[in-house]
């Protein structure tokens, strides 16, 4: 057994434990998490400079720096989240289901975590401890595995948040990290003990974990996402919401790669499109007919689906809300897809037919986030159909199991017919 | 392409539409399957007594017979079966989550179907009337394959749905069927056109399904289910119940196969149950301490990480109802796991440290069934932590996606603080 089978473990074996600690105690936990990390700040910057000057020496792009710092900024930020953590409500123990099946028969379907998550994720020291809070707050053991250009700041971060959480009681295995690239892979084969696992990075990465182990995974690869411009789009309207689509944050898997533009309307609205995106330096690759109505470069098959991450889109025409419905389930990620369209039919064909975790009416794709939907924060964005879907933040860490009280009953009296089950639904309470 | 590819990949375009059919008209095709049923029942019966014959010949016992069987009995059962689908509220289009982001722009989590499920299932004729029903309920598309022993019937029984719900003016490629073996190993490589699989039988089966797909599996291999007779077990009540457990239907997944009785309690309940047992020609394998109380024949670690699906059961004593946890959460399938105990205490921390599906006090394991739960019919029971936990019937049918309607605006506003969040959340509506 290696150093991460050894934990994973041990972990599987406390994670009830900490599913039963209560939701105060998981509360007082983050708060000594936040009050540590404000106390202790100087020796995370200490760490972070030095990440930062190692990050630097290896020609690192300015952009990408941004992401590796750790400040009085970010700390403000995550303590921020925290707080906001700390103010939702418990998702453990909620009662979704109470039924009477017979006198004396009571069964209650109680959420409760998940149990052991591993989550991988890029190089952000402040995606460390967001994580690491909505598992604690989840009741959820975690092993946590971050980018190695923040190596030095994660070590600090993780035995300050570990020490906090411990100190409120926990279990020691509550938390714990994972440091080398290797222990990502000793990780993928404990499908005994590990019961999800949270890639976050580039789709080849995310593709490697999926391909390489039993673990199911919550996440996705792609991000192809569309705007489809239909005929009864406000033209006024539709060129800040595809700007801002595309351009905002390229990098991010919820920015559009693909307009799809309406027959009746690509002659007025893709001249002024092609402008505003001049301005920002985005290259359109557009079919012939594309090409017909403004300068561009060819679009093949491949673009419609290549995700491109830069400043790229590809643009095609099509007849009908229909055919913008097909090609998008057909090409797209089934991450987030918006129409712009002031026609209500349109738009409820639209959000009715797109087989995607978003679909969005008249605004931009880069809405797909937990902050921005009230979340608080995300543990990442999920494109599987099963179980959580879109940004997910407690409620995707939770599954629930049923508890079912007697008073002695065996199913032979009900085969036989001696006693009948009666089905009566009970107000919800705790189980 | 093979067929079943393009059968999936047709349906997986269609899987929208059947998802926007109103829970009317899915019900009305539900209503025209019972009433085609019932009116050509001598065609499915003639089919039946082929499948009867050629099962008859090739030697096939007496008890797996019966479940081959479709008569004017089973036909009652599906018909009152789909009565009861018809009446329970629409899955499709819930809102679980209604929030005002800001001003004009409005965020809904609404449930929609998963899409296209394969199902794979043994051969009775009535869950094939079963599994069909509740995936034209919750509006998913399905490819069936029955177990080959009831192939003619399974042939006819398609048909006859098929048709009726097509005749309702459901999409074509609402249901398909796969008929060969080599039609299984075909749908394994779909997992770009299918969501989800479902497949029930033997552990080496679904154990071969889940090593040879991308496809989500939900499910169980191991139904290993345990029975801890606590200290405070009152024994009249207790020997019924572990007796039940046992052998009311052996061969099912929720029966129990390893008892763990308190070392308390052990030398005043072990004899009684031991005569209980011999009564039902149960074999005891006991560890050490048990062979000392009881004539039993020697149990070893492997026992208690066999699913016998026989009369046999593996028994062992323990110090406390924490160790009890700890055995069932290290060497159980997470399927199913009762107490039997009258004292609260012992009860809360089982019921809340054994992480399986299900956890139930003073009743036997058997009653882990969709049936008995009220949910009408299920699919499957799913030791899965991902999605449906337990017996899975409609709500484990469905998936959600989030709708956000705006009026034309862009995160770039909100990143540069011209405008700000309010997250209101809204009255529950249609979305």
């Amino acid at each position: 057994m290696n150093h991460i089978e050894e934990t994973a473990r041990r972990m599987k074996l406390e994670s009830p434990v900490l599913a039963a600690c209560p939701g105060e105690q998981r509360n007082e936990a983050l708060s000594r998490v936040r009050d540590a990390l404000i106390a202790q700040k100087d020796r995370i910057f200490a760490a972070n400079q030095k990440d930062l000057a190692r990050a630097e020496e290896s020609g690192v792009a300015p952009a990408i720096l941004g992401r590796l710092k750790f400040d009085d900024h970010k700390l403000a930020d995550v303590t921020a989240g925290i707080d906001q953590i700390i103010s939702l409500p418990d998702p453990v123990g909620k009662i979704s289901l109470a039924r009477e099946l017979d006198q004396g028969l009571t069964l209650y379907r109680e959420s409760c975590p998940i149990g052991v998550i591993g989550v991988i994720f890029e190089a952000r020291p402040d995606a460390m401890v967001q994580i690491s809070s909505l598992c604690l707050k989840s009741g959820n053991c975690a092993i946590l595995k971050g980018g190695s250009e923040t190596r030095a700041t994660n070590q600090v971060l993780f035995q300050i948040i570990h020490e906090a959480a411990v100190s409120a009681g926990l279990p020691e295995d509550c938390l714990a990290q994972a440091d080398s690239h290797q222990e990502i892979d000793d990780l993928l084969t404990c499908d005994r003990y590990v019961d999800l696992l949270i890639p976050r990075g580039s789709n080849a990465f995310v593709r490697y974990i999926m391909d390489h182990t039993k673990i199911p995974v919550m996440g996705h690869a792609d991000g192809i996402c569309h705007i489809y411009v239909d005929r009864a789009a406000d033209i006024e309207r539709a060129i800040p919401v595809v700007v801002d689509a595309k351009v905002q944050y390229t990098a991010a898997c919820n920015a559009a790669e693909t307009l799809l533009v309406h027959r009746d309307i690509a002659p007025a609205f893709l001249p002024r499109l092609a402008e505003a995106f001049r301005e920002e330096g985005v290259t359109i690759r557009g079919t012939r007919e594309v090409q017909d109505l403004i300068p561009c470069e060819p679009a093949d098959e491949e673009d419609f689906r290549t995700e491109y991450l830069a400043l790229i889109i590809s643009v095609k025409l099509v007849d009908s809300v229909e055919e913008a419905v097909r090609h998008i389930n057909l090409y797209g990620s089934h991450h987030t897809d918006a129409i712009m369209t002031e026609d209500p039919n349109a738009a409820r064909t639209f959000m009715s037919l797109v087989d995607s975790a978003g679909v969005y009416q008249n605004c931009s794709t880069r809405f797909a986030d937990g902050f921005r939907y009230g979340f608080g924060a995300e543990v990442g964005i999920s494109t599987g159909k099963i179980h959580a879907r879109g940004p997910v933040g407690l409620e995707g860490l939770m599954t629930y199991k049923y508890k079912l009280f007697g008073q002695g009953q065996t199913v032979g009296d009900y085969a036989s017919g001696k006693r009948q089950f009666h089905f009566r639904d009970l107000p919800e309470q705790e189980g």
